[in-house]
């Protein structure tokens, strides 16, 4: 893995810099454990954010849509973007109103895009986004048309910088706050998936394929799907 | 409920029409059910995207920060600002790579955000995004003090335009793939809320308050917690 990212005038964390991370590993997780990024532009002074589906290889992160997207004509000109992961992990419940706060893991990274061109390169990295989502499913698909190709925009970006935040854990209160006879704590939120809905079309008795048994959409990426939810 | 918002050059949807609603009733629920919004701006030419908690009145929206904070002193200043909401509801698994998709309900606002500088408005906003996410809870609080009030930025944003995009449902596939011996369907997607967390410094025997016992995110700003997410 390169070396860490540096904190810079516009990747640095303003405030609560005990919650920044600037190591790779850290960077990498977050956006590892995300199918949706926000991705920022410009055009004539007017800020854009668009949701998107992401994935990682190496030191960039890429996205995909159609030819026709403003969003994805805007990026492939190179101009400079920010994208933004964030897993939003708990509501902290604290004793006053002031230290309420959320957990979350969030990532900012900064770069410019660039369209992947290279046929070749470009159904690779198509086939790595199905993959993640669901490995083994590519295989098993009717294969992708040159004209369904040619019709897709991917984009890539090299991370020039980047910064996360993460708080986990408890309120912390004002020490005299702790006193009080009041309830405090975390609210837990995951991002869960529920069992595979069958298109009505699906013939009877098709098996749902082991790749898209329940699981949990946080292990993307990072690990096998966690036991308790393989149901 | 004010008119409908007019889609324009800025917010019109450019891709998937029929995704798109300029409707006040779809747009508000979208951003109802959130409680995490990303804040897009631009300094310099070089666009941040910011995660932010935020709530509604009315027609505008809100959020909070630290006086400190990069993004609220950006905002502030009356520059255009984009706001954006996505709830991930699914994945979409079609025959085909090229018809794989996503279930999702996003909504993009555009305006731009004023402090809210009077100190009793201020209080009234702060409360009213605690009781959004906890109703009744604001009254149990160690009150706030002035000193905490005075560190809070509260910034507003009117709506000038908005536009949601909305995907449910089965996959779309070519008529042809239909006939292919291919699962295919959706992995339903859910922000849920697990059992309260207490902080181990709570007091034995301090009741959860059920203003915080399990529910469904979803449900923020709707309607009651669902019954089954009640225990």
């Amino acid at each position: 893995m390169s070396a860490d990212f540096k904190p810079t005038a516009r990747s640095k964390v303003k405030r609560l810099h005990k919650r920044a991370h600037y190591d790779r590993a850290t960077v990498y997780a977050i956006i590892d454990a995300a199918v949706l990024a926000h991705v920022g532009y410009v055009i004539d002074g007017q800020p854009f954010v668009t949701p998107t589906n992401i994935w990682r290889e190496g030191d960039r992160v890429l996205w995909h849509g159609s030819m026709a997207s403003r969003m994805l004509k805007t990026v492939r000109e190179g101009v400079p973007v920010c994208v933004t992961i964030t897993h939003l992990d708990g509501l902290v419940m604290a004793r006053s109103a002031f230290h309420h706060s959320v957990n979350y893991r969030s990532a900012m990274l900064f770069g410019r895009a660039e369209m992947v061109t290279d046929k070749a390169a470009k159904a690779r990295a198509l086939e790595a986004f199905v993959e993640r989502v669901a490995p083994g499913r590519w295989a098993t698909l009717r294969p992708m048309t040159a004209q369904e190709l040619k019709g897709t925009m991917v984009v890539g970006m090299t991370i020039d910088e980047a910064a996360a935040k993460v708080r986990t854990g408890p309120p912390v209160d004002d020490e005299p706050d702790y006193a009080l006879p009041i309830w405090a704590g975390v609210v837990p939120l995951t991002l869960t998936a529920g069992q595979p809905i069958a298109d009505p079309r699906v013939a009877t008795g098709t098996p749902v394929p082991s790749s898209l048994a329940r699981y949990d959409i946080e292990a993307y990426g990072r690990e096998a799907p966690r036991a308790d939810a393989a149901g």
